[in-house]
C-alpha cells in the first residue's frame, strides 16, 4: 500500500494537558491523539505537531502531520477523530499533505495570541483562559514599545534556558496589543507573529511587556532588554493558560 | 449591638459546585460562602439567595442577604470576602438592606440567560459554558414561538415536579433568543425574565424551544404544551451549564 501524508488542524483546551508531547503516565494532546489513531488505524502511528505546546497553553488551529497506509478517506478520518477524541480536542480539517511533509521544519510563519484580564473585576468565567491581573494596563505604552521587537533580531534575552536551538536569531512580522470585547468584561489581546519561536519566548515577552503596562518600566525598556540578549534582563514569565496558538502557515 | 441586614450581589461559576444550597459532604456556593463568612465575622453567619440555583447553574448577578451584629464597613467585607472565597466565586457589592431583607421573598423580578452553541463546529473552550448541540437552530421560528408564552398563564407544564410551589401561575414579561457574537464562534443566547420561576422552568422552556428550532415541532407547539398543563408535553430539560442568572430586581 502506497504511504501517505495527512495534515490535520486542530484546536485543544490546554489546562487538563501537560503539553502536546506525550509522556508517560501524563495526559497529553499527542497521547490522546495517537490513542484515538490507533483505535481508528488499528497500528501505532505517530503524530508530529508544528511545536510542542507547553502545559496549559491551547491551540486554535494547531497543525498535525501523519503518515499512513491506511486507505481512508479524509472526511471519514476527521469524523472518527472527533468521535473518539475527548472534548477538549477538535479536528477542523484533515486534508492530503504533500511526501514527506513534516510540521515543525517545514512552517514558515506561526502567530500567537495572549489574553489578559485586567482591572479590579475578574472574569471568573475565563479564569482557565485568560491572565488575570489586578492592575489595569496602559496598552498604548505597550503597543509602542512592543515596535522596537519587530524586525529580525537575536532573541536570546526573551528566551528561558533549557532549549537547544542552533541560533536565537528570530524574525519578528507584527505584535499588536488591543482592547478586544469580549462577552461581559473586556481582554487586551497581545498577538505576536513570527517566523520562529524560541522557548517560552511569546510568555517572555508578554510578562515584559506588563511591566511596561503596570508603569514600573519605561516605553524603551524592551528594546533595551533585547539589546542586552540577557534574560535576566526580561520580565516574568506569563502564565502558560493566557496563551493560544492562532495558525501555523506553511509554503 | 446593632443588627445589619446586607445585600451583595455574586457571582459563581456553576460547573464546580453541587449547587447553591449546603449540603454535607459537597462543595455548594452556601457552603464556601458562609465558610467564608464564618472565618471573617467569627462566627456561623447564614447567607440566603434569591433563589437556589441546582448543580452546574451558574449566576451572573445573583443576590445573597445576610444579617450581622459585626460592625464590619461593607467595602472592608467584600474586600475580605473576595480575598477568602476560592477563585469561582466574586462579589461585586455589600451594600445595606432595609431591616427584615430578605432575597427570595422581596423578589420581584428575575431574568436568565441560557446560551447555546449550534452548527457542526463545537466551541471547545465554551464547552462548560454553553450546551453543545450539532444541528443547526433556526432562530426565528423559536423567537416566535416563544412568544405565546409572554403574558400571565399556568406554567405546570414546563416545571419539573419535585417542588412544592403553591401556584404554578407566573408572569412571563419577555422571551428573547438572538445570535450574539462571541469569540471564535457564535452562540445562540434565550432570555427569560419573570415574576418568578417554577423549578427548571427556563431549562423546559429551552428543551421546548430547541424542538422547535430544530423543526421537529411546530411554531405553536410550545403553545399547546402550555396550554395542556401537562410536563410530559414539553421538551427535554436543557442541560444545567448553559443556564446563567442574569439579576434579581428588587422595589
Amino acid at each position: 500500500m502506497t504511504k501517505r501524508f495527512l495534515r490535520m488542524t486542530i484546536a485543544y483546551d490546554g489546562n487538563d494537558f501537560a503539553g502536546w508531547q506525550r509522556q508517560p503516565g501524563k495526559r497529553t494532546v499527542q497521547g490522546e491523539f495517537e490513542d484515538a489513531l490507533y483505535r481508528i488505524l488499528g497500528r501505532p502511528t505517530l503524530a508530529t505537531a508544528s511545536g510542542r505546546t507547553d502545559a496549559g497553553v491551547h491551540a486554535l488551529a494547531q497543525v498535525v502531520g501523519i503518515e499512513t497506509e491506511k486507505p481512508i478517506a479524509e472526511p471519514a478520518l476527521q469524523k472518527a477523530l472527533n468521535a473518539e477524541l475527548p472534548e477538549d480536542i477538535h479536528v477542523f480539517d484533515v486534508s492530503p499533505a504533500p511526501i514527506g511533509f513534516d510540521p515543525i521544519r517545514d512552517a514558515v510563519r506561526k502567530r500567537y495570541r495572549y489574553l489578559i484580564c485586567d482591572g479590579r473585576t475578574p472574569d471568573i468565567f475565563a479564569r482557565r483562559y485568560v491572565w488575570h491581573l489586578f492592575h489595569t494596563l496602559d496598552e498604548a505604552a505597550m503597543r509602542e514599545s512592543a515596535q522596537a521587537l519587530v524586525g529580525k533580531h537575536d532573541f536570546a534575552a526573551y528566551q528561558t534556558k533549557g532549549s537547544s536551538r542552533l541560533t536565537t536569531v528570530r524574525t519578528l512580522f507584527d505584535v499588536t496589543v488591543e482592547r478586544i470585547a469580549a462577552d461581559r468584561i473586556d481582554k487586551l489581546a497581545i498577538e505576536v507573529e513570527a517566523d520562529g519561536f524560541l522557548y517560552n519566548m511569546v510568555r517572555n515577552i508578554v510578562g515584559t511587556l506588563v511591566e511596561v503596562g503596570r508603569g514600573k518600566r519605561s516605553i524603551t525598556w524592551p528594546a533595551q532588554v533585547l539589546a542586552s540578549r540577557d534574560r535576566k534582563e526580561a520580565g516574568m514569565v506569563a502564565p502558560a493558560h493566557g496563551l493560544y496558538l492562532l495558525w501555523v502557515r506553511y509554503d
